[in-house]
């Protein structure tokens, strides 16, 4: 992506969509993150996994948060002074599973430009991550602070 | 920490409180995850960071998140089934930093049994990851399903 398609503050509007691009889950790299940060049966191993409230091998939803954040970074929310988080709200409707190929789709949902910082703004989106069956694996309505275009 | 100290859904109260073990953010896994999940400079770089919103070398929010997650796995919140999130909030009051020692705290603020599943209910917990100075470095309210001890 070039410059010229990074957008500022004053770019923005209420109900404007981007889709990022994909990625693919795989059982090696659930495992490994699994094991660094939420060493969990069901998301280390598949024996053990099958007989767990998930039924299967399933990443870590801190994993497909970081993946879904990835995806935006990477193309998927393109602003220009980056994608910095001030919070927000998440949900894991369903977990993800080795194979499953996902995406993001967000939406500016509220532009609230600063009132004591006029050189920024808090910008909400709604992001929904889906897997290959367009079934959402993950919400994420996040407040980021956006920068308006430099004079 | 033994199985006896593993809590079901019947042994929590609402006020319970748990503290996790320690952490201490290093500065080449704060790359290495950046790289992977969240390449944006203020997290790979130190010169970047210097001149970026953070002014200096900041953790990405996620790999805050997923610390936290294992910081709780690993004794800081003993439930039996394990920790399954369903969603939840999150904030990061602060960026965490290379050399910040990190633990969370944790408290029970609602549990909420099942109507239609009497072995499950839905327990709210309310977790701070402070630094070395005390400092909230990041908030997560989750809500957490629990299971009854069996029969």
């Amino acid at each position: 992506m070039s410059e010229l398609d990074q957008l500022y503050l004053d770019d923005l509007d209420v109900g404007q969509r981007f889709t990022s691009g994909s990625y693919v889950m795989e059982a090696a790299r659930i495992k490994e993150f699994a094991a660094e940060f939420d060493p969990q049966p069901f998301h280390l191993e598949e024996a053990a996994a099958e007989v767990s409230i998930f039924k299967g091998l399933a990443a870590s939803g801190w994993h497909t948060a970081a993946v879904a954040m990835r995806l935006l970074v990477n193309g998927g929310l393109p602003f220009a002074n980056g994608i910095v988080g001030l919070g927000g709200e998440i949900a894991w409707p369903k977990p993800t599973r080795p194979g499953d190929t996902l995406h993001v789709e967000s939406e500016i949902v509220e532009i609230t430009p600063s009132r004591s910082k006029p050189q920024q703004g808090i910008v909400t989106v709604r992001s929904t991550m889906l897997n290959q069956s367009a079934e959402p694996v993950y919400l994420l309505t996040a407040k980021l602070l956006v920068l308006r275009r430099p004079m």
